[in-house]
């Protein structure tokens, strides 16, 4: 199974020093993956840096060299435990026939495995688990034979199925694609005296720069400090952006492929309260992911709007030491109920989307024990039923609470008065692109690449489709 | 002058181990001090634990002897730089003829320059800087002429002016107690096993404690697992609660002397619709600080809440290393606004207070490049014009934005279009308790203890009254 | 009974900033104490930095400020297990009626127990375990009535009974002072734009400094970069310099009242021939601290030297992580015998001292086990069978393996064919020194002021001699 | 130009969890790099710790699983500053078909820049710089044809050029194998219950295991708990040991193709006496690599052994913050010259090497400084005229003193009064083994294996060689 990871990519390329710009997209990004974060910055070779933490514990203490670097590029990541550690975290730097090539990921390949092994077969020897690692060698394999690095890019695209989002550093050369799809976000951004790539317009707006518009699926483009060459996609036009990015992954005010996900949030809101009505006398999100979703709700409904839930800023991350399991912050810990708004009202209770449903039976329970008559639980997110294969990092399939149950099972298992879910249909209404031009995969079991043992959309498995 | 805090403490017995509940406590006081923590349990003599950090950071890797304690107080500490040192770290720990005795405090002494200067007259030396090792002198020198730790920190309360909230471990004994005015907060909670005083009611719900009640302005008790002893204040019944706690300081969750933090909040966004009307298409709040007040705006006003400034979580604390000054994140960083929602409209900006008045002066100004054709600032605490020399760490005089001032004046500084800020009997009506009752000194200049150079409420300056 | 502890202290003013050479010092002294280290510095207040660990570990990264003063003091530390904390770690600063006072402290106040209880009986309330804060508290309680610093350490002086050579920094003004027997070592020197105290004349040495002199025993000297001003003391010229400090903790290149602790060694190690010479084919040392004595026992037997024993470098310090007890490093990793020199050898071994016997124990194993035919154990110091109450740490007499039994059974203890102490007129004429001008106290229960419990030299015991 | 550095590697299976030991090994060679360290354990996969410092610093805090791992190997290096960074750090871990390999190597593949350019040619991409990744790509790149991992491992060697002596774990089968000429050392050992490899016998000493033979030059073994399999080499019999493991490298109580370190060093002292006899009145060792041969020299001249010189122990390692270039420690902070032993003396100082010659000349000065009327320099090992290529970490040929220069302008710009280097001769005789039989390439400039630039011994340059 292919290793499951979410991350944030900036790059940046200026006449002046870019490492406190790329420093300040990190952080702009930071949501994006809390794991590790790494730089790969230019001065005569590249200099690099990577360390399992925030961007502003393990980005810190530079030595001069990197502080006068004028092009890089930098990662944050998130990852399942299993394969968390350093050997993974990116940005990933190897050298080749033409020089020094360091890459920032954020997706995932599909066929990696079967890449992997196909070259394992060959006798190749591979030193981290990353697709990362894979797109490297593709890229690396075709340079001797187009003699040109933006030729090695497309012919290794012609290689990668999955999504990809990637800020790519060539020597002292800035590059950055797209999947042909466009699943993961990317955007292009100008600063005075330089251009800007990054998972979100967030990073754009954090250092100043100027949104220059959305990397097209399948585009590459070379950045220098006075201007962009794009090199379109051969053809295409097909679409699948990742729906989960606009209900929960990307910040509130990121722009991705023209659309404000808060926007999207808020109206998702709005359809919910038209899917699933409810006589209640509050509306009270789960802080903060179910913020935006509630005002939409609240302000359709006409049901007041209220901070039920307060949440505690500093259990976030958990800080845990080996060993220390027993000190993992509770949900009593990570929310507070306010008793004087709950007691005796029925409660809607707001969230963006339920995964496996532990957390949302733990609220639940703690908003009655606040003394709610009635709670109601609304979902920003269709019931998701099947595992995401390409760049959100998600729990396996019998992990869910959904798939296979009813509404009403789940109704009784979290332990609520009523759920309701957003339809699919509301959902697509809600984003405002047409139906075909998203990935639904984890809410409709179709994938827009193929995927060992899973359905592409429109057609049949992979297994039927070889056959 | 005092040393300027803003602290949190806990104290915690039980006939279980108490460290994992302190730690929870702490965490949930967090917002109260980020800059040093500590803990001080009793096992068979008094283990501490200090550093400079938040509690995730620097109360970790406890040995063995730590996870065993039964008994234990903890602190968390923010201070101006100045004294920003491990040296002035909490809880403090003194030995003296009765044995050990550790003591977490919040709050400011105000003539504690006064008393150092007496006893360096005669010749003492003090270890540090703090106000926490006059108190600690106080009760030591006291306790061998009553022979009863209550009775040395009754003759202790005598000789010392000022705001206090204190835990205090004597050898195995917990102790907390209240200044006699009850400036600060400080509540008493029950656990399954055991007794509890924090800060805020907060840290109970973190623990899963119950509530009792708040510790009552100069009172004394000592909590053991079984019950808790109170020692009554002598007389009295004046009072003087910090309103700022109300406004910005507390968790919006706490409950403070029977009332919730939030509720004020909302209720001064609604007296502040009262008192300063405007017509306007949104209601926006500062986050995360102007929230509570704007939704209470809103509601108040009928204008649409729109969560037009989004603040990046992960650049709330700057690990800023020695020498890095030019990596100070700066408001753009922090604060993101939305140009959707802000174009064109004519914006309501709701902030719980403006001390030195330039974040407001940058946050009006990204909201006017962010498309607003009007911005009108609403703010929810009377024009700070007086220190706070009782506990909440503030610039000095000469900082502030508001004294001397016009709110014209203010308002062209600022840069808004209009400045509304809400009255002191606006403030006193929606805190909902007699104006006597208050500590009101930044907003009014009449503090309600003797402070060099400052009015006495209802009385003359010091030097007037000495005189 | 007192804290056991042994400390290197540093103390340099200069026309130029001394943080450079006070590190210098301090890691020239490192060598008598690595468990915690300090500094204290003059930049218009004093700057402190104290951490667990080596110098070169945490007086590191310091703040502008640290490197602009020009005037400073430094401690190193070593304390048994049970107080080793950062709350004891020095130099200790105190602020009182004249301003601001940093001390550094090596030795141990044998009264301090008594001068505690009896403050503590009057409601004083101490800080720390140390006898450091004792000093401190008893130059503070002199001053005002004094005026004068150096009068008030001479008053303070009057009160302190045991062994302290100290540096000390008041506000500015650099002094230093040794108790009146010169117990602890204490010397004086010039660089070319200041001068330096320093426990040992290596610290001199490292930093390019020239000897000057040590401090008298009983004398106060104030430094500045121009010059010294001596206060000699009253009367007295009785003197009791540590043996301890030739036998084995000064470093061999340190000349301490006039006498190089390396000649010493090797003049030791000629008399154990004569005391105990053996038939053998092999000196070898116990390395480090048996080298100088090995050389001198093989030149005068004219049987051959060699290191037998070779010493794992990487070991010294155990790095040891709370609940590792078991990673610690073993005397097999330690020490690594070399079988092809010792097998079949009558071999002599020589070590400096003898005080558990645990180590010996296992290092004639080794030596055994490696193939020496006989094993004859020459020990440069005499039983030791009485704590050090005055500035070595030592673990308590019934830990000793010398009291209360004869040579042959610690030899049949130790498992060696023979073993030889050095007799303590044999001590005696190695150092050079007359006999009443040592302090012998470990090795021969008399000490040269009163401990309670044990004989004064000369004299009965405390508890006679208060009777 | 090959990358330069120094290592030690280990190597253990035995039926219990062998982390303590693997620990214990590493720290025995922890002379050989204090660069980086780190493990790889199998524990059904392979579980990696890699860091930059010193064992005791970076390999610690395991989680639970590497305490139960029964397989690992271990790796100390150093390495010139240029490549000084954790990317390059080991052992390297990979992944292909037949699973996990890990690899320690000690020693240079004098090909790889050869292999790395071919490979690069069709399109490989490396992802460190080290020559260990090269090997394992060669391993891999057989491992489908040969479809056992010896014959891979064989296949491979076939290829490599160089130095090497490598501890390998696949998945969970430990290998060893050393370079056809057996250039670095290699040995094994058993332990009670499994078998263990390491550079070094004395890692083998402080386990406690028993040695039991060098590893062949050429030969590869497989070590299970119960016994080992040899592989020897397919013919040959040619060798090439590296002279400077003797001269300075290794620890003097190593043994290495059946010598010990220290006699060696003994006997050159002795040597050196022969070929540059001079009157003088003391013979003083540069401590700590100069003590073996200086007892040597003073044995065969009757000239007594003095420690004129004594080494700081605690700053042998810098510690040195980036930026804090002017704290570097000072040969006289290094090392303190002891007057009472030189004044007035005619000393020989003896050391093992003098590569640069900086460090001589700043002694000679000391001892002069300190009194000395002659200085007379004695050196453990013939001229460094030529780079080492092949496992010593070595400056470049134009950094050395001696190349063109002869011995009298050696002794003048290093300000002796004498100079006697080793003569080659005297240094074969002085190791015991056929001149042929060891790597004299650093004084001879006759390589056992092509490098680009310089001659085969006995042979022309490659280039000579090729054309």
């Amino acid at each position: 199974m292919p290793l499951r990871e979410a991350c944030g990519v900036v790059g940046i390329t200026t006449t002046t020093p870019v490492l406190h710009n790329l420093l300040i997209g990190l952080r702009a990004l930071q949501h994006r993956g809390q794991e590790s974060a790494g730089v790969a910055l230019w001065d005569e070779g590249h200099l690099t840096r990577r360390g399992m933490g925030l961007v502003a514990e393990v980005l810190t203490n530079f030595e001069t060299r990197f502080h006068d670097a004028k092009a890089g590029i930098g990662h944050v990541r998130y990852s399942t435990a299993g394969s968390s550690s350093l050997r993974n975290a990116q940005p990933i730097t190897a050298s080749f026939a033409t020089g020094e090539l360091s890459l920032a990921h954020n997706g995932t390949i599909a066929n990696q495995q079967e890449l992997r092994e196909q070259w394992e077969t060959e006798g190749a020897a591979f030193m981290s688990d990353t697709d990362s690692e894979i797109i490297v060698r593709l890229i690396a394999h075709r340079l001797p034979h187009t003699g040109s690095i933006v030729s090695a890019i497309r012919e290794a695209m012609g290689r990668m199925v999955g999504s990809y989002s990637i800020a790519l550093l060539h020597n002292d050369e800035l590059f950055a694609f797209r999947d042909p799809l466009g699943i993961k976000p990317l955007c292009l951004g100008e600063l005075p005296d330089g251009h800007v790539v990054a998972s979100e317009s967030v990073a754009l707006d954090a250092m100043g720069a100027t949104f220059v518009r959305d990397i097209t699926p399948g585009e590459i483009v070379q950045l220098t400090p006075e201007g962009v060459t794009s090199h379109p996609p051969p053809a295409g036009g097909e679409r699948a952006f990742c729906m989960f990015e606009y209900v929960y992954f990307a910040r509130p005010d990121s722009r991705m492929d023209g659309t404000l996900a808060y926007s999207v949030r808020q109206e998702l809101g709005r359809q919910l309260w038209n899917e699933h009505p409810v006589e209640a006398d509050l509306v009270v999100p789960v802080p903060d992911s179910g913020i935006a979703h509630a005002l939409g709700f609240a302000e359709a409904a006409g049901i007041p709007y209220r901070e039920g839930l307060i949440k505690n800023r500093y259990v976030w991350r958990s800080f845990i030491q080996p060993h220390d399991e027993q000190r993992k912050a509770t949900i009593n810990e990570k929310l507070n109920p306010i008793r004087e708004f709950l007691e005796g009202q029925r409660v809607v209770l707001i969230d963006d989307s339920v995964v496996r449903g532990n957390t949302s039976r733990r609220i639940v329970a703690r908003v009655r024990e606040a003394g709610a008559s009635e709670v109601h639980l609304r979902v920003g997110c269709p019931p998701i039923i099947s595992p995401c294969y390409l760049g959100i990092d998600m729990p396996s399939r019998d992990e869910f609470i959904a798939p296979g149950k009813s509404v009403a099972d789940i109704t009784r298992d979290i332990g609520a008065d009523s759920v309701g879910y957003i339809s699919i249909d509301g959902l697509v209404r809600a984003i405002g692109k047409p139906h075909d031009d998203l990935c639904l995969g984890c809410i409709n079991e179709e994938y827009p690449v193929p995927i060992p043992g899973e359905r592409v959309r429109g057609q049949a498995t992979l297994e039927e489709f070889e056959a």
